[in-house]
């Protein structure tokens, strides 16, 4: 989705994303031509999706070497987009790995180096979702037969997007989505609508939508009654940051969904990448971002006729709280679908080991 | 709230009723004259909330009883009201209550008759809330001591609407707290914005503005994360229907934070008249009122320009599964405050039997 590419004029460089604040509305492009637009773009969500936003700060942080390559301006560049967005773990991993390569190298080919990397973090993010596309069709095939004895397809839950939109492609939670309909396993997929900032409305409904995939949008509030009439057959979600012991800090309202699934014994996955998981951290220290009120209180979208405009949905002194993300205890998460396999929350040490003897 | 008045011009009478579809952008006050204009407040939700769709009903049949009075004019006017919203008993509580009374009567008189039983009901519901409240209170006063230790406040949790506006005054899960703030406790009251229809966010934080009641508006999404991090001392909820074991039928949405709650430790009350018990009916059978995609897809609000309308979040081909309401296990429920006190789940048959010996 991220592109690097040379302009043919004398702006110089630039990256192009999709503005996902303007989905499903209008498709619009644009153009990160520097560090500050990058970090603007993150900041503000242009891009949002824990991948999407590490290949973007990737891409930032080359974008500012052009401007200067010093020691301290590298530094000050990577702190610059650290600060954008607190909670998601990929940023801060995709940010070290460029440091950690470039550093070492001279600043007169730091600018090079760093885009090139930059375009590597994006590939590598296409190849990790296509394995974990691969990983999630197998374990969708093992639920299929229970859920055709039931009905004519598979049902599965999903909250706020991890799909291509939040990725490079093929998205991490949608990945095995996507590798199911290649398939030909007959499916149908739930999407929470995942207020305050309604990804799963404007973002995956959309994305499903253009990828012909049988879809029904629903409130958060619905989900849990939908579990407990049997309609879902298994949950499956993204992260922005996963513990060693395997909580899941992910969009706010994942927790409840998480409990509505172990209540009704419907399983429920983790699909993402290794790379968010920080193997440093505890549930309770990881930073959880709180926005701004007017993401609850106000809301975009289209009139009647045709014009993108802004309401305030409640009255004008109302004013909220609004955390971005909850912390599911691994004790209710039945699995994490990665690029290396599917493992239990109790197997990630296994996977750790791995990770360190590769 | 609901007036019935004679007016001084040749219409007739009328029952007057704040339009809820309207707030908080504007208070709106809509003459009802007729049953079927009754029957549309009703299923258009201008009123809503179980009690006040009870009395509405009550005085919907009164207003139809004017322009005939037959036993086959008495059955289909009920039969028009009672289909107007299949979940909540109130309504068709309210409507046997009349019928019960009506029908020994003879026709000339029953119109009369009617209206002065809906008022009766509507005063009930006035002391029946008053009642709730005065217990309530207590059970707010017991949590009070804990809850001051971690801050300077008791802090309620509350979904949907169950305040004045849902019922005849005071409201059921709201008059413990109007209770407690007539006797100087302090406290903070988190307001779920409840979607689809965001009850919450356009009419309980409404309400409590009105009132003066510290408030804090959340998405329906952050519930469990503030109960986590020990920020919600106790969750009150009105009911729609409650089982005679005790299991919940209420806004939907409702059964997420309960879990959420029994998850935390955190006690979970429904506020609620014991005309809100079904004594009749098993969970499996409430008939769960399935609601238009559009309330889902489209939102109405006030534009900068401070006009009023409705958007389209969505893209223009998404449709919704909009089913109103779920049912929360008794398991998860803590207690019933009624206007005969406060009764666990398993203590609901010791309810029905005082109720029986009135």
């Amino acid at each position: 989705l991220v592109v690097a590419r040379e302009c043919d004029d004398a702006r110089g460089p630039a990256v192009e994303i999709i503005d996902q604040t303007r989905l499903p509305h209008e498709l619009v492009v644009r153009e990160l031509v520097s560090l500050d637009c990058a970090a603007r773009a993150i900041s503000e969500m242009w891009v949002r999706g824990a991948p999407l936003v590490g290949v973007t700060a990737a891409y930032g942080l080359a974008l500012g070497l052009l401007q200067g390559a010093s020691d301290a301006d590298l530094a000050g560049y990577a702190a610059t987009l650290r600060a954008t967005r607190p909670t998601a773990v990929n940023l801060a991993w995709a940010l070290e790995r460029m440091l950690v390569h470039l550093r070492p190298l001279p600043a007169s080919t730091r600018a090079s180096a760093a885009f090139e990397l930059a375009a590597r973090l994006a590939d590598e993010d296409v190849e990790v979702n296509l394995a974990i596309g691969r990983y999630g069709l197998a374990l969708l095939q093992s639920l299929q037969e229970r859920a055709l004895r039931k009905r004519s397809h598979l049902a599965i839950l999903t909250h706020c997007n991890a799909g291509w939109l939040a990725t490079v492609d093929r998205g991490t939670a949608t990945a095995p989505i996507y590798a199911a309909r290649d398939a030909g396993l007959p499916l149908h997929v739930f999407v929470d609508e995942t207020r305050p900032r309604n990804q799963g409305a404007s973002l995956t409904a959309w994305e499903l939508q253009q990828e012909a995939i049988a879809h029904t949008l629903i409130v958060d509030n619905a989900g849990g009654h939908l579990m407990q009439h049997g309609e879902v057959d298994v949950c499956m979600v993204g992260t922005d940051r996963t513990t060693r012991e395997g909580d899941v800090c992910n969009k706010i309202g994942t927790y409840l969904k998480a409990l509505a699934a172990h209540d009704n014994g419907v399983p429920f996955y983790v699909a993402a990448p290794t790379s968010s998981i920080d193997w440093s951290i505890a549930a309770k220290d990881i930073p959880i971002e709180e926005r701004a009120s007017d993401e609850v209180t106000h809301l975009a979208g289209v009139t009647d006729a045709g014009e993108f405009t802004r309401v305030r949905v409640t009255g004008p002194g109302t004013t909220a709280r609004n955390p971005g993300f909850d912390v599911t205890p691994a004790r209710l998460i039945t699995g994490f679908i990665t690029e290396f396999g599917v493992f239990r929350p109790d197997e990630l040490p296994l996977l750790r080991r791995r990770l360190e003897a590769r």
